[in-house]
């Protein structure tokens, strides 16, 4: 459903993970089953659900098909909770996670995860923070012990934080500050939301990751890792009985406390088109275009189809965005990316369905060497406004359709993108099962609502370019005004 | 130094006044005399400076031409020390401080100051918050009475605030929402400054103000309004001695509190153009190209002179603003307004000499009928290029230096400027005597310093250029996604 640059830009900024490749938020990720019930029974079949006396949620889905288990315990917080002056906090405490409670010293925590013969890691999105470990299913008891440990009683000395923040500072330098690309990104966004908390990089500014103390990483954890803002998921080969017990046990004796208001912080509306270069010493150009669009809401839901309106043009742009560039061969790599005349190395559309934030539709592409971005733009908004004239296919819209269908199942194969589909379910208060729903709601898209949402959404009022461009004599990637980069830290 | 229109922007913008035009905080004013000694007496003439015991400063300028007497309450806490999410808190605060204490209830402040035949109002801008009255100099320490009780025990019901949240809604409806040149303008700051918090709006984003509460209102008041975040400052027919007195007696006794730390948020490197446009019904364009500059330091008072560096240059950056268009008739007028063939009905150019944030230069004009943005953009850069190219001349030089000794002459003229300005330079932690140096060392400044910063500092990579662009279709003024406009309520 998105090219490879913009599954790349959404991977490595959208979320930052300690580690593997395997620890990503995908934005729009279909799941299985399972409604939100309140309390011990779940109706959907083979997701059971539960909350614990202290507000948080427990989300339990056997697979027995091999003798492993993932234990996933998420916080509604991300980047967006932050404020300004210490943006990147987030992370930062994601990071301290790991450096001990007065029961497990830093660093012990994989360590005794890996002794299990498991593995661990963590990332922390605009929307949520997560933590997550792969055992064997006989072994789930002890990383639930270890993690409800240390939700409820991460601590650790300030030089530890100090160490730390080293760290974070040169992940900083290595994604960011020394990628034309993703200086880009971090820029684009900052010009495209005005007031949205979506307009910070989730790793935070550099000065404001320099100047945060341990006092406020420590305030914001007793802030926002109460129990009711936060959800253990288990999926694999347990007994849904044996790990509410267990649940009960960790994680149902972490007192109770009020999860903190949060301002709403509305985007305010943009009418004029926005543009900024990023000029740097790179070999290859790169564009972005960015249009602000309604997202799917979960009161959309409550019937059994999608009425007209936000939500359904939000499956629209969901379907536009795969009719563009959702397969090898689709009309953006047929326009833009083929032929010995061709315009773009590569070419990618986007949507993004949901998220707390404001969503954003994407066009982006490379230019090849001796075409203008403007070039590449143009072209871009010519095959949009191709669709809004025209239409598309019925054989594009069954072929988008059937493609849906058959990634849904191969993603549930994976463990761990059930977990993190649940998860993600679970963050957005949306019912278990939405995933499945919003794949039955998107094959009810006709080409007609494809149509009108290219008609109605690419207006310029709405839109930023963001123009990556390569010059000889700009300032060399990771010449910020900070301290200069050290040799690479181990990032974990 | 700068035009009409740049003027009005920086009043209206700039500095949130509860009523009176009197009420504006200048960017860079002259003001006389004085070291900031950090206790007893002062070495310069004619001013008086103390520290008191729970660290307020305190600055007497006796001026007895008139038997009247100003006295001005700073507390060094604006929009800049806001978080997002409860911007505009500042300015809310500044409103409710006319709501009550313990013993003089809502709205009768101003009324037993007009009752002692004074005025009184307040203002919050970027960088400060400050209170101010004007008495008969014999009425003084009832005001000292007053301000000192409010800065230590202003209270007031939830419901005040609900009401007053009401009247400032209001306030940003009329003042932005409703023009659409303030609305470019809050868009341009928020494009212009990516970290900075320069970058949000004085009075707030409308979401924001709409979800303050009363009880973060107080906090915020508690944490700022510490003795030693404050200055008072007093000028006019009064005896030093007895202001002293009454001062320790009334500002000295609040018990002494620590003052929060602050967060740098500096401000990230730009490397490419930025551009945005608002489409608004309007009948007159309007454009405003920005380039960040460096900014005038405390520490290049050191010396007797300002040696070379981006203070110098800040110097003359203020003095090619002026040779631009600092009187009338000069190059901008010329260029651009003046003829039949006029591009253009005004042009300006403004130089942010120095402030708690980063500053800018601004180059701006309303185009006449007929000639498009770009020509005006073109037309105000080609009047730097020349000067670039070809110099000034020795007499525009002295032309705007002659004219900066007789504002400075003028300005003194009026005691309200006279405590303005002593209590900027308190704000900023420069000498108080900082204004007459500042005009000594901009006479300093050499027509081939004016050139090397023409040719410096404007260049694509550090611009932005915001356009408002009339557009029959677009949203009407003040059509907003929060809750519709009502009939004016008297702002006070």
């Amino acid at each position: 459903m998105s090219s490879p640059l913009i599954a790349l830009l959404a991977r490595a900024l959208l979320v930052l993970s300690l580690g593997h490749a395997q620890s990503l938020l995908a934005q729009p990720a279909p799941a299985p089953s399972a409604p939100a019930a309140a309390s011990v029974v779940s109706s959907a079949p083979g997701v059971h659900q539960f909350t614990l006396a202290n507000g948080m949620d427990l989300i339990i889905k056997p697979d027995r098909r091999a003798p492993t288990a993932v234990h996933m315990l998420w916080v509604r917080v991300g980047s967006m909770d932050e404020v300004d002056g210490s943006s990147g906090i987030a992370h930062v405490l994601e990071h301290m996670m790991f450096k001990g409670t007065p029961t497990v010293k830093a660093g012990e925590f994989s360590r005794r995860v890996a002794a299990l013969g498991g593995r661990d890691n963590a990332f922390t999105s605009r929307d949520a923070t997560a933590y997550h470990q792969q055992v064997p299913a006989n072994r789930l008891r002890e990383v639930m012990e270890l993690e409800a440990d240390r939700f409820a009683s991460n601590s650790w000395p300030d030089e530890e934080f100090r160490r730390e923040i080293e760290v974070i500072k040169e992940e900083r330098r290595q994604r960011t500050d020394d990628s034309p690309r993703a200086q880009l990104y971090e820029m684009a966004q900052a010009t495209l939301f005005t007031a949205s908390p979506y307009r910070r990089p989730i790793i935070g500014w550099m000065n404001d990751i320099e100047s945060l103390t341990p006092e406020e990483v420590r305030e914001f954890r007793l802030r926002w890792y109460a129990p009711a803002n936060a959800a253990v998921v288990v999926a694999g080969d347990v007994d849904v009985a044996q790990v509410r017990a267990w649940a009960e046990q960790y994680y149902g004796a972490i007192p109770a406390r009020a999860v903190p208001a949060r301002k709403p912080r509305i985007e305010p509306p943009q009418n004029g088109p926005r543009r900024l270069e990023h000029r740097a010493r790179t070999s290859q150009g790169y564009l972005s275009l960015m249009f602000k669009v309604p997202q799917f809401e979960a009161s959309a839901l409550a019937a059994e189809t999608v009425p007209a309106g936000p939500s359904r043009d939000a499956l629209a742009l969901t379907v536009l965005a795969a009719v563009l560039d959702g397969y090898s061969g689709a009309r953006l790599d047929r326009a833009l990316t083929q032929g010995p005349q061709r315009l773009a190395h590569s070419a990618g559309a986007y949507n993004g369905l949901y998220g707390r934030g404001p969503q954003v539709f994407t066009l982006d592409g490379v230019p090849v060497e001796g075409r203008s971005a403007q070039e590449v733009v143009d072209a871009l908004r010519a095959q949009v406004a191709e669709v809004a004239q025209n239409g598309v296919s019925a054989a594009e819209l069954q072929r988008v359709k059937t493609q849906w269908i058959a990634s849904e199942t191969y993603k549930l194969d994976a463990l761990f993108s059930q977990a993190r589909e649940l998860g993600t379910a679970w963050l957005m208060g949306f019912p278990l099962d939405v995933n499945s729903r919003l794949v039955k709601h998107l094959r009810t898209i006709t080409a007609q609502e494809v149509q009108q949402v290219a008609q109605r959404y690419f207006g310029d009022a709405q839109s930023t370019l963001a123009v990556l461009v390569p010059e000889a004599n700009a300032p060399a990637p990771g010449a910020s005004p900070s301290s200069p980069a050290k040799p690479s830290a181990p990032v974990r």
